[in-house]
């Protein structure tokens, strides 16, 4: 047996001879509809026995006009830039935005999400902590008809908007300046491999030395070098092998670079002479430091805004049936001192 | 007529022969009591005409065990430390934080409140913004009955617990050590003297004058200098006197300090010896400078975990009447090379 055609949207429209944004807006509990239009519409809706997808479902749900945004950590200059970017969005949208920080773990993120899923927001955006593993919770924001929009580290497998960076070509370009620099043994800091964007990074820095016929060293490898403390440890261990890097690409973190850079200073090795040191992510004390470090830029407010504007074109797309989408933006490469064995 | 008296916590406590406590956990929807033993205290309370206070309300209202937080910029790192420090024990607790930034506008920080007002939660902790004139908005959370904390940037007549920071008498130690170091003519950047924190900070800067027999020069006061190109505008001003001053203390922030450090690297003046350098606040990138910036910590984590200990003795006090409090915490100066004339 066939099932009976669900009632859209459209079918209410065209009964009542009225524009289906219209509609969607008297769902959506929004102030610019009269009242007995409104009525109409929702009485309408229920006659044609009119059921919510899960979007219609979300609009309805927000109407307190209030986002949630969780992130790793609110400190860092990354996260701190994606939230001014949404904002700036939001606002003029009329929306609110609450923040939450995971602290890297999953189990507070979960808490985070269902704080938010109880505070009824319109919209979850979110960056997964550092012990991703499953995305069971963000899951279960879909089915609560509440839209998500995931940045930067996400879960591949789910089907939502994303916005993300194109890690590996950034990172590619990264360890190819280092080569044309002649720097000749670069080794790498890598983040948690659980995460998308750290895989991707470790594949750019792989497919530069392949493509310019380099070895790949095992030793020069070294595993969740993350934090400025991660950072100086792998430092320490790198610069005491009887055969050292003459270049670190700490793919992590700034913060981590910024480990390298404090060891090479302690041990007296010349940066960039002996030791060229590249991080990732533009923190602003990149252009404190003597020398100055090489980085990574993400144009993260543009990845903000970029978010907030998907899931105002989202609600749009009610009326006009656009499917999910990912927007991957080109990150830059920041030349500073660092690097420029070159030039001295 | 004398009015009736209004039935309490302690009546209801008497009448069932139970523990207040016990009541109050009722009263808050606390899990940790047994639902027919609820219901007896609820039904209790109707029958003698209970009616909540404003804590007994804010108890009723903060079932869902959410605080929400309201700072002027989320990267800065006093507020991401005290943010820090709130979580580590609100999770002990078993809440759950929620974070807005007003971005240092007060128009924004209404909204932000509005949201936290609208999601219910139990507790609201502020620090206000730049352009802080009236505490109305303030006064309305109350009115709500949810708890309200003010720290660092406090509205001084507003009868809530407060969590400080002595700003007059860390600004006074600094430049107690200025003077000390062998410094004469000593410039103060100070901040948007609406905020108490500003005013407070000016006044150490002249007492420590003072104290010490210096005169109040006003040309070497400038105002409004607090961000880190307002500290280089400001540094470019006073460098260009005919009687330029030999240390500048960035009563404002660091972010000013390192203004004024660049502006100094720029014109090739030395630091510490032509030009001594004070900021404020420990911003991790102090220590990266060259020099290191001298500046003062204000214990931002201990603030935010003091802040959060006085909101569940605040929970508590219900059954033991504790009045409002204001916990002053000790700011430390951190001495580095910016200031450090005599050792040169």
């Amino acid at each position: 047996m066939k099932q009976p055609k669900r009632a859209t949207i459209y079918d209410i429209a065209k009964k009542l001879n009225l524009n289906p944004s219209s509609v969607s807006r008297a769902l959506n509990h929004s102030r610019n509809i009269s009242t007995a239009t409104r009525e109409l519409i929702l009485k309408t809706a229920e006659e044609l026995n009119y059921k919510a997808n899960s979007m219609a479902s979300n609009l309805r749900k927000g109407h307190n006009r209030t986002i949630g945004v969780v992130v790793p950590r609110i400190n860092q200059n990354f996260f701190a830039n994606v939230i001014a970017g949404i904002e700036e969005i939001t606002y003029q949208q009329g929306y609110n935005l609450i923040i939450c920080q995971s602290n890297e773990l999953a189990a507070r993120e979960i808490k985070c999400i269902n704080t938010l899923v109880n505070q009824d927001v319109s919209c979850i955006i979110i960056s997964v902590s550092a012990d991703f593993e499953s995305d069971d919770h963000l899951k279960n924001i879909k089915e609560q008809g509440i839209s998500l929009i995931q940045f930067d580290r996400v879960a591949d497998e789910l089907d939502t908007f994303k916005v993300t960076n194109d890690n590996e070509s950034a990172s590619r370009e990264a360890v190819e300046h280092l080569i044309a620099e002649g720097y000749k043994r670069i080794a790498l800091l890598e983040g948690p491999q659980n995460l998308n964007i750290f895989r991707q990074r470790k594949a750019g820095y792989l497919k530069a030395l392949r493509k310019n016929g380099m070895p790949v060293i095992p030793e020069l490898i070294v595993e969740n070098a993350w934090t400025k403390d991660l950072g100086a440890i792998a430092t320490r261990k790198l610069l005491g092998l009887p055969n050292p890097p003459d270049a670190i690409f700490a793919s992590t973190s700034d913060f981590a670079a910024l480990g390298v850079l404090e060891v090479a200073n302690e041990m007296n090795i010349s940066v960039p002479r002996d030791l060229g040191i590249c991080g990732y992510s533009n923190e602003s004390f990149t252009e404190i430091t003597t020398p100055m470090i090489t980085t990574i830029d993400q144009h993260s407010t543009l990845m903000g805004k970029t978010i907030a504007q998907l899931y105002f074109q989202e609600l749009d797309s009610v009326t006009n049936g656009r499917k999910d989408k990912v927007v991957n933006i080109q990150p830059e490469l920041i030349i500073r001192k660092s690097t420029l064995k070159s030039k001295i």
